[in-house]
């Protein structure tokens, strides 16, 4: 008896050793969830730094693509829209975005990131967060500058960049990210080939055709004139590091490095760009006889587009025909755009953003392995994406063009035409890009 | 009994499995801890990379801001200190800045790497460390060229690039961050605005000062001459790719990836450059009546110098503040030390990184939310502050000078009139770093 | 009886309990196994993302060493091989290299990515592996491009590209990664000296051959004209982003986080660029009294590429000497490739790459610390690193050999002369890269 109960004692002191080890584990020691959760935490921070350096990239590739006397005032703005975005987005759109919600439209709390945003349910820091969609937003907002290079005032170009991460790119997160009414649809657009890259198209759209052409690039003849962009090399440039960045953009979408679909993700945006750039280059090839270099590096990057809405739905076979697919629709929607519409934008941003990130989002509908048409999903995915693309559309460019409405009636939109042939750097900020080199005063007539 | 005995065998026998089991997992296994250590490895390394691509944007902010016929120069002593200063400080400055303290001014172990530093108790290989503490070394290094770019006898830098790597900077490093006199303060600069960016902006500041202006930039009349830069787009490359950099600066300096900061760090960081270019642009636009584009992108640098020594102590609002301030002082600073002290710093260093090094260190002795003055924490940490900002404007004076001095004795500090004149690039290295391009021979007279 | 009955019960449900805990962990929960895998995932990616960011700095050196009226030429090579070579990899290199070994020369299954590649026994998903091999693959085509500059057709550079990433790449890659022959003789090529960079500098040697040199570079009385680059600054910055990505391609060899000598890797690698850097100024120094600047920028590639191989067998200092000696051994290369050899390499990729690349994998049979001769290992790892080199050599030279005479028997290798003289931007593209800067015709005649 005595001994039965001191055997029993002996079992329940085990019994409250384990319990107890277990116990201070959770609260004092490194735990697996721990680590997973630091994981999560440094692929999230780390692939937002990739897509801050997309703001690099961006600057070269405008810059590249617009002539020298403009340069400055380029770099200028991408650097701007980013300055700018980066405080209003902290302040008011990461509120309107991912505040609780209001009808499915918006978001309405959290407004100066007073709140702890409990209702996203996030694992990692809310700041790492907050990190992460505000280089995503900075992308949204710098897409526009590109297409209206070379002719907008600054201060114009300030309001705007205020604007679009104030409201009108949170608006569209909040419907696809945010709890809104497309994420409640099952709208699928992983990383924001509408959400990012086609907001900032339709900006774009808008703002190049209020602006209208830069002087003597349709001429009263109907002549297209080509203004070519003064180097190649940082347009280049800039293409690489986009591509580099968008392997953060693609993959971090995730917001987990625990997520072993990372991998996938990177394939599928790699292949695409890849397919994009070959297609481009080959359709150019045989259009002009030649292989265009700046379609090509534009194919690229329609190829990336493209692929950002499906890269987590879509095997490396769709990948690599989406973005191949994508290579040639920017080269026809850029001729079509700068020929037929006779909308002037100098870097093909309305293609390669507008168009070909509408046409990544629909092609979920068709080539998501789960639920896909091509997958035996039926019609259905397609046409929510549909839903997605066309109301992204009529948002982004109702408001857009209420902006740019206001804009041009109190600030102006556009340069004088004295200011535009002297060229942005030295009438808008008392600096040339290259003092020291010998430019040709490279305007058409 | 029998059957007791054999109870209490097989509890004994339990227990012992269950010991036995832990030790294997701690012997063998992959645990928990271990997996926490290889976080803070690969986030420790990564950062580094990300610290050492700023050299690339420390080359491009330099060549651009200064002439085409001095820019192969430029990015050769960008190169080389990196290349001078990683030798030198594997080999001695680490030992100077982590060895066996002795009376807080000096480290004095583990020359040559020859020590296991185990008194610094790394969770992290030594090795990882000193990867990431070598691009911090060379960040401070790299700093000074730009200040006596254009006019600087070439092996004069090189000498001073091993100088400052092997004593002037491991010196305050030790101070701060390896035990010394001002971490037992209480001191705090938590990635270095004055550890690293003040250090390099003083010796700066005596570089300058002694290898007296460029040619043609104080007139007899007294005329403040202006030099333009042959590259915008290129110094806003370099400004972006720095600002990418930092995102490994700061974030970096927890040296763990496990530390749930990171987030907060990054945000800091980012609030700061972007209020930095922000007011740097609003100022220089009320000032000169056009937002100046180099002002601007030196405003981001500012607020990012600004948050360095504060990213882990204040909170988003602090950080957004600093780093505004640092972005109007950028541009004061400049202007007096250009005009007033006529010290001749081609690219606005002393001003980025000496006097928004030290302005930054000073505010966190206000704004830290805990122990900072605005905080309720009193004037005890900004008194500490004072005392490192001005104990490392000290040191750095007195041995720069020294340096500069035994320079300027025996090899020389400054090239020829006539090579000044024709410029660095041919006389120095026998190479133009644009063979191709017509360069106006730009020397204001 | 009873109640021993029911004690006995009771350790019985506990160790039932404990297993069940434990089976239940390894199904549902986070595991220590599962973070490490997700660490050596996250590392892998990120690696590869650097590495991929190397293209960049190819285009960059590339461009930058060449003359401004091919530039646009370079920078879409670079664009193509990687595009095209990312397809081609996905579809049947990675099978060649990676899948069920037929007599130790190549693998054999796998094509289209059809396999799950079992045999391979991956920890991390098999697409993250493909991710990190096909910009290894990319590494080596894209070298080809500097030697080859400026006189190639772009249609045959297309063609070349795609056969070294189908076939010539793959099958050293097999040899000494895939578990071919060279792996079983216990070669040691770390990250790839001879597997990436010397099979990419053969190619170069066997293409610039068989192109010929450039118009003017060799004249009928026996003189070797210089033929300077038009921007040393994009060749500092390719260089700087190739340092930077190295980082990615010698750590993230190990394809693991977890693996602790990350550190020590990251070290060799960063002393070997710097003493490269250092020997090769003060080499040049030395002969030519001055500095040179394209000759120290490709001194700190010659140390990366030498590193490559041995990065994780040798300690620092071993680094640093062949880092060191690859920087005077470049030098060395280059004039006799150019001088002696009269092929005309424009960048001196073949020195850099394959001279280096050989002399690297070398001399890990002298400096490993385990094995290596000079740690007492005796000759045998030697031996071993010399029949990987030869046999790669012979394998590349042939094929190469062949593949660049088949293009030249039917569309041709080399532009006509008007072309070269012209530029291949206009006359390959239609689009000069510089449209607005004032260019020399600078062809040496």
């Amino acid at each position: 008896m005595y001994r039965s109960f001191k055997i029993l004692l002996g079992i329940v002191l085990l019994i409250l050793a384990l319990i107890l080890g277990f116990s201070t584990a959770k609260a004092d020691q490194i735990t697996p969830e721990k680590v997973a959760t630091a994981i999560d935490n440094v692929w999230v921070l780390i692939t937002a730094f990739l897509v801050f350096f997309m703001q690099a990239g961006f600057a070269m590739v405008e810059a590249g693509f617009t002539r020298a006397k403009n340069a400055s005032n380029i770099v200028m703005k991408n650097l701007m829209d980013f300055a700018i975005g980066s405080v209003i987005f902290w302040l008011f759109g990461f509120a309107f975005m991912f505040g609780k919600d209001a009808g499915g439209f918006i978001g309405t709390s959290g407004f100066f990131l007073s709140d702890s945003f409990k209702h996203l349910g996030l694992s990692i820091p809310l700041t790492s967060f907050l990190m992460f969609q505000t280089v995503f937003a900075a992308t949204a907002a710098t897409i526009v500058s590109g297409a209206m290079a070379e002719r907008t005032k600054f201060i114009a170009y300030c309001i705007y960049s205020a604007v679009i991460s104030f409201i009108i790119y949170p608006v569209v997160g909040h419907w696809a990210w945010g709890g809104g009414w497309l994420s409640k649809l099952g709208f699928i657009d992983f990383a924001g080939s509408t959400v990012v890259h086609s907001v900032g198209g339709w900006c774009a759209l808008i703002g190049a055709a209020m602006l209208g052409p830069r002087i003597g690039k349709y001429t009263k003849d109907g002549k297209v004139n080509a203004i070519p962009g003064h180097s190649i090399t940082l347009a280049a440039l800039g293409t690489f590091i986009l591509w580099f960045g968008w392997f953060g953009f693609n993959p971090g979408s995730t917001l987990s490095g625990m997520n072993d679909k990372i991998g996938d993700i990177a394939v599928n945006t790699n292949l695409a760009a890849a397919m994009g750039a070959n297609l481009a280059m080959i359709y150019t090839w045989l259009k002009y006889k030649k292989p265009d270099v700046s379609m090509t590096l534009n194919g690229a990057l329609a190829g990336l587009v493209a692929i950002t809405a499906g890269c987590a739905s879509v095997n490396a076979w769709g990948a690599a025909i989406i973005g191949g697919l994508a290579g040639v629709l920017v080269v026809v929607a850029v001729e079509f755009i700068d020929k037929k519409l006779k909308i002037d934008d100098p870097v093909g941003a309305i293609s390669v953003h507008g168009v070909c990130g509408a046409f990544g989002t629909l092609m979920v509908g068709l080539f998501a392995t789960d639920g896909g048409l091509f997958y035996g999903g039926g019609i259905k995915q397609f046409l929510v994406q549909l839903a997605g693309v066309v109301s992204t559309f009529i948002w982004t460019t109702i408001t857009a063009f209420i902006l740019f409405a206001v804009i041009k009636l109190t600030v102006g939109l556009r340069v004088s035409e004295e200011e535009e042939i002297e060229g942005l750097d030295v009438t808008e900020h008392g600096t040339a890009a290259y003092g020291d080199f010998v430019i040709k005063s490279q305007t058409v007539k």
